[in-house]
């Protein structure tokens, strides 16, 4: 019987807030250039007064992955927590226009910690400085988890950065516990190097024993498996996982699933703002994965459905990534 | 003695809600296409529950013009309510981050009207159906209006769709009246045809007897005058007004002081949202007013800045514009 969902992602639920800077922004205000950093709400509010002009739109690593593939005409739905308040209406909003289902509780209006947001600023070489300031989504706990949505998932889609904040790990743990009792997969991005190093450990374990597919870029493998080259890296993690899949920005993406590697180009674009380009990748190569394609062509899914994404401000797709994939003979 | 504005700006205070549309979106839920709807808090919801994806900037015609001058360097100032939730502070940052001093006090937090906002439905000829949702905006009244700061204004900058809800009116006089009593001049927009109709006889009066410069478009022109052709409405508004400058899409403005009607040309350009053209046109030309340029250059401005707006999304300039008018040889 065909589940309800092809992927059910978890995460941070926030609204990215975008804008173009100078390189000299970023040290003038101790910005680590093409990281993340997590920052609390006095951070917040400073780095936005000196901040420019700006346009919101909504985030979230696991989002923007859950709205690709809903965009795409996949069955997705979303688990990631924010507030009653106007940020917290665009993040429900528009994941839900794009056809993803949202339906964890919106936390009540009232004082206190906000919907989530994440300051982008963006170099003129599109490179992108992450600044985030977790609000509600970090208070995502075990009792958010519905285990009979888990249990409707062909695919969870687990977002490393959710390991930051309390409560996550049993979360995470519930989900997958219902996910797997149904016959359900595990998927896990790393989400950036930091967080690995943050929690190398536990993500150690949880890939070891729950994860059947590793989602990371080649500074993300580097950190986990410290091994000496990619090649050695990915044959670290393929012992444990079934399939690996680590992406390489313009050399495009690489997918170890037993046998041989598998490595899916890029597509060439002019990069405008690379904020969600992991994140999509992710999604055509989910969507690939639960329509029943081959590995290539779900690496490839992702690396165009990433070249999308970078193109223009914003980490969702405005393009029709169907048509994309005609183009490209995918479909 | 140099006054500190060289324009201060008043106006609906909003946050636009852009997101692209088919024409068919349009007709299914009743929306005109191509002009400003004013719409309640339940026609909002209702829309926006069923529109797609969408992205959030600052937005206002009013506030859009002053941003574009201070984008440009020059000195500005806006009045306009919103109140003090996120979409509030979203659009009093923006302002003040372009450059331009924003010091309307926020209205408190609480129940009732929120800050409006704009549902701009962009369809693929890169036409925008503008939705209203006046929220805070409309409530500005006499009492929001600074007379020192209307005196420090070379220029005051009035929208025509702050005519729709109470106190505008005397607001407005207040305004004027402290502007022209220190010497300073009024600029007025009529904003949209439709505005001009619910409004054509306070518009006639307030400019004959006070509006030095009068911005609008040949539809707004032909609403107001009913005259024969467009030379025939623009000698009829020249009687009333020193500088009369009507835009003409992509037969670019025309602008009558005096004497003969200078004709700048459009700059050509991938029209990807029209959000914002005429309030650019707005900005380009009061800048160079006020920098002391002649008339056609002034238009020139204002045809280069129009072109801009309508290349992005988002009714805000991203590219230098000072660089833009050096190419273009104004400056």
């Amino acid at each position: 019987m065909k589940k309800k969902y092809q992927v059910v992602g978890i995460g941070n639920a926030m609204v990215d807030i975008l804008s173009h800077i100078e390189d000299d922004f970023l040290t003038a205000n101790g910005v680590e250039k093409g990281i993340m950093q997590l920052i609390d709400m006095n951070r917040a509010v400073e780095l936005y007064g000196r901040m420019g002009p700006a346009q919101e739109v909504s985030g979230g690593s696991a989002a923007n992955t859950i709205a690709g593939i809903a965009a795409l005409g996949g069955r997705t739905a979303y688990v990631g927590k924010v507030k009653d308040d106007q940020l917290g209406a665009i993040f429900s909003h528009d994941l839900r226009a794009q056809g993803a289902i949202y339906q964890t509780p919106l936390a009540p209006a009232g004082p206190g910690a906000e919907t989530g947001r994440c300051m982008v600023l963006v170099t003129p070489d599109g490179e992108r400085s992450l600044n985030t300031y977790l609000g509600w989504s970090e208070f995502l706990t075990p009792d958010d988890v519905e285990p009979e949505m888990m249990a409707q998932a062909d695919w969870l889609y687990l977002e490393g950065y959710r390991f930051d904040g309390p409560d996550s790990k049993a979360a995470f743990a519930k989900a997958i516990d219902a996910c797997k009792a149904a016959g359900g997969r595990i998927s896990l991005t790393l989400s950036d190097p930091f967080c690995v190093e943050r929690h190398r450990d536990d993500f150690r374990e949880m890939i070891r024993d729950h994860v059947d597919l590793l989602f990371c870029n080649v500074h993300e493998m580097q950190a986990m498996y410290h091994a000496g080259d990619l090649q050695a890296a990915m044959k670290l993690a393929a012992a444990e996982v079934d399939i690996v899949v680590c992406t390489a920005s313009e050399d495009g993406a690489y997918v170890l699933n037993g046998g041989g590697m598998e490595h899916a180009h890029a597509v060439p674009t002019d990069i405008i703002d690379a904020t969600g380009a992991g994140d999509l990748f992710a999604a055509g190569f989910l969507y690939g994965l639960t329509s029943g394609f081959d590995m290539l062509t779900c690496g490839r899914m992702g690396c165009v459905a990433a070249a999308e994404v970078i193109s223009h401000i914003g980490a969702r797709p405005e393009a029709d990534l169907i048509d994309l994939f005609k183009e490209h003979g995918l479909v």
